[in-house]
C-alpha cells in the first residue's frame, strides 16, 4: 500500500464515531482523555515492529538491543501521557512472536519492560501473545491527571519551550542503520529515550495549557501545534538545544541542526504558555526556543519550513 | 521459537510486577481489573494477525472477510469484559499495515469496527498505525463494572452453565481452511462471534461469582476454571448445546460433540453458581451442563478428558 501514515489514519478514523460524552479528547492528539468519576484518564498506545522500528541484526552493534526495546516500548507511551501532563498508571502489553523469535531475547525485552515499569511506577496488568510472521510488541497505557495539555491550545503571544536536546536519536538510528562508528550515547538516545513525566506534570500544574511530545521531529510536531491551534510558530535556530555529542558526530552545529529540526523520536516535550509563566516554567527545566503569533506555518529564523516528518509507513516503502 | 503460547506467557509474565494496590486482578484472568475512584475498570487486549488468525485468500470464499474481521477484533475483547460481568466502554485500535495491505480492505475493516462499536456502545478513542511486513490489528478495551466474576471463584456443589452453542466456530474455520462446501452460518460463527454482554452483566447482578469465556475450547476453558479454583468439574455430553447446522455439517451429534468440546473461539460464557440461583440464572438464557465438586480435573460423562486447547502459537509451527 502506498498511502502515508497520516493520510491513512485520517481516512480510516473518519469512519469511527465517539458517541460517549465521557470522551473529552478523542482520536487526534497525543493520547485520548476520558472523564471517569470526576478525574481524567489518559489512554495511549504504541507499537514497535521488526524491520519497521528495529532490525534484529542491530544486536551485533548493540548487544542489549532487546532490553532497550522493552524500555523504549513503555517510554514512548509514557511520553504521550507526559505530554498531556499526566502520570502513567497501568499498561497492557501484546507480543507477536515469530518462528525466528528467540526466547532469550524476549526475556531480555521483558527485563527492560520490567525495569522501565519500576522507573515510571507503572503496573503491567495483562496482554495477548500471538503468533506472527513479523515480530512485534505493543503497549496500551493508561494515566491519570487532574487536567490536561493539548496540541490545540496554543495562543498568539505564547512562548514556545522544550525539554532536553534534539537530533541525538536520529543520529543513533543512523549509526545502527549505516556503517558509522559506534557511539553508545547517541544509540541510547534512540533506543532508550526518557519520558518527561515530571516536566509535563509541573508544566500542567503551573497552568500551561498547550503541550505535545516530539515523536515525528521538532518541526513536524511544531506543525501539529500550529495546525491544530491555528497559529504561526517562529523558532530561533540558535536557541535549539543540541548536544555536544551530536555536533561532534555531525561535524558542525549547522549540520547538527538538520538532525535536531527533522530527526524525530526525541520524546522531548514542547509547550507553549503566556509570558507571565516564563520564570516558573524555566525553573522546571524548559528552555524557550520561540514564539507564537497570529497566522499559520512554522518558521525558523524568519523562513518558513516545510512539514517534513518521520513517517514510519513511507520509511519501509 | 518452539515454546507454546501458555508456557511462554507464564515465563515472561513472571518478570513483571504489579506494584499498585489498585490492581485487583492482574495478569492471568480473562481481563485485568483495577479500582478507580470506588468503581472497577476492566481492561483487556486482543490481536488478530494475518496468516495466524486469518488468511487474505479467504476473501475468495467469503468476500466480506475484512468487514467481519473488524467486527471480530472488537467482539473478542468485549467477550473478555462480558465474562467478568462488565460493560465495554473505550477502545484503542492499533493497525500494522504491510506493503500488501489493500486500502479498500482496511476501509472495510474499519466499517466493521465502526458497526461493532455501535452494537456494543463502545467509543474508539485512539490508536497507532505502523508499517509491518505482516498485517495485524489489535484492540485494547476498557469496561466498567460494580463487581466482577473470576475463573478462580468456582466452589464445590456449584452448577456449571453456558450460553449459546459450541463447535460452530471451529467448523467455520475448517470450511475456510479446507476444501469443503461453503456454509455461511458456520463461517459467520467463526468470523462474527457475539459477545454475551447482557448475559454476563445479568449473571453478575444475580450474585454469580465465577465466569469465563470460551476462547480456547469448552474443555480447555473448563480446565482454566478447574485449575484456578482447585475444583473438579463434571459435564454431561447430552447437555452440551450444539446447533443443528453443526450436527448436519459433522454428520452426527457424536462427531459434532468433538467440535463442541475442543473447537475454540466460541466466545460463549461459562459460569458456575450455587443451586439456589438456578431458576434466575436459567431465565437469563444460561443452560446447565454440569456440576462442580471437590477434587481436580475436567470430566465428561464420568471420564477424565485431557486439557487440549486451541493454541495459536503451535498452530503456525
Amino acid at each position: 500500500m502506498k498511502l502515508g501514515e497520516f493520510e491513512l489514519i485520517s481516512k480510516l478514523t473518519k469512519k469511527l464515531s465517539c458517541p460517549s460524552e465521557k470522551v473529552v479528547v478523542g482520536i487526534g492528539d497525543d493520547a485520548a482523555v476520558v472523564k471517569l468519576n470526576g478525574s481524567y484518564q489518559i489512554i495511549t498506545s504504541d507499537a514497535l515492529v521488526e524491520n519497521s522500528h528495529y532490525k534484529r541484526e542491530w544486536i551485533n552493534k548493540f548487544p542489549e538491543l532487546y532490553y532497550y526495546l522493552g524500555r523504549k516500548l513503555l517510554s514512548i507511551s509514557v511520553s504521550d501521557i507526559a505530554s498531556m501532563g499526566g502520570a502513567p498508571e497501568f499498561a497492557i502489553v501484546n507480543l507477536g512472536v515469530s518462528n525466528q523469535s528467540e526466547e532469550r531475547l524476549l526475556e531480555s525485552l521483558y527485563d527492560g519492560l520490567s525495569d522501565a515499569c519500576k522507573d515510571y511506577n507503572v503496573s503491567i496488568i495483562g496482554g495477548d501473545t500471538v503468533a506472527s510472521e513479523t515480530e512485534f510488541f505493543d503497549s496500551t497505557l493508561t494515566g491519570k491527571s487532574k487536567g490536561y495539555m493539548l496540541r490545540s491550545s496554543a495562543k498568539p503571544k505564547d512562548l514556545v519551550a522544550v525539554t532536553g536536546t534534539f537530533g541525538d536519536s536520529r543520529a543513533g538510528l543512523e549509526i545502527l542503520l549505516e556503517n558509522r562508528p559506534i557511539d553508545n550515547y547517541l544509540i541510547e538516545r534512540f533506543l532508550n529515550p526518557s519520558a518527561r513525566v515530571e516536566e509535563g506534570r509541573e508544566a500542567l500544574s503551573l497552568g500551561v495549557q498547550c503541550g505535545t511530545d516530539v515523536s515525528d521531529g521538532l518541526i513536524f510536531n511544531l506543525y501539529t501545534i500550529s495546525e491544530s491551534s491555528r497559529v504561526k510558530i517562529e523558532i530561533f535556530s540558535d536557541r535549539i538545544p543540541i548536544s555536544e555529542k551530536l555536533i561532534s558526530y555531525a561535524g558542525s552545529r549547522e549540520k547538527a541542526l538538520q538532525y535536531a529540526l527533522f530527526g524525530g523520536e526525541d520524546y522531548e516535550l514542547i509547550i507553549t504558555f503566556p509570558e507571565n509563566l516564563l520564570d516558573s516554567v524555566e525553573k522546571t527545566g524548559f528552555k524557550v526556543i520561540g514564539v507564537v503569533s497570529e497566522g499559520s506555518g512554522v518558521f525558523v529564523d524568519g523562513k518558513k519550513v516545510r512539514k517534513i516528518g518521520f513517517d514510519h509507513l513511507r520509511r519501509t516503502e
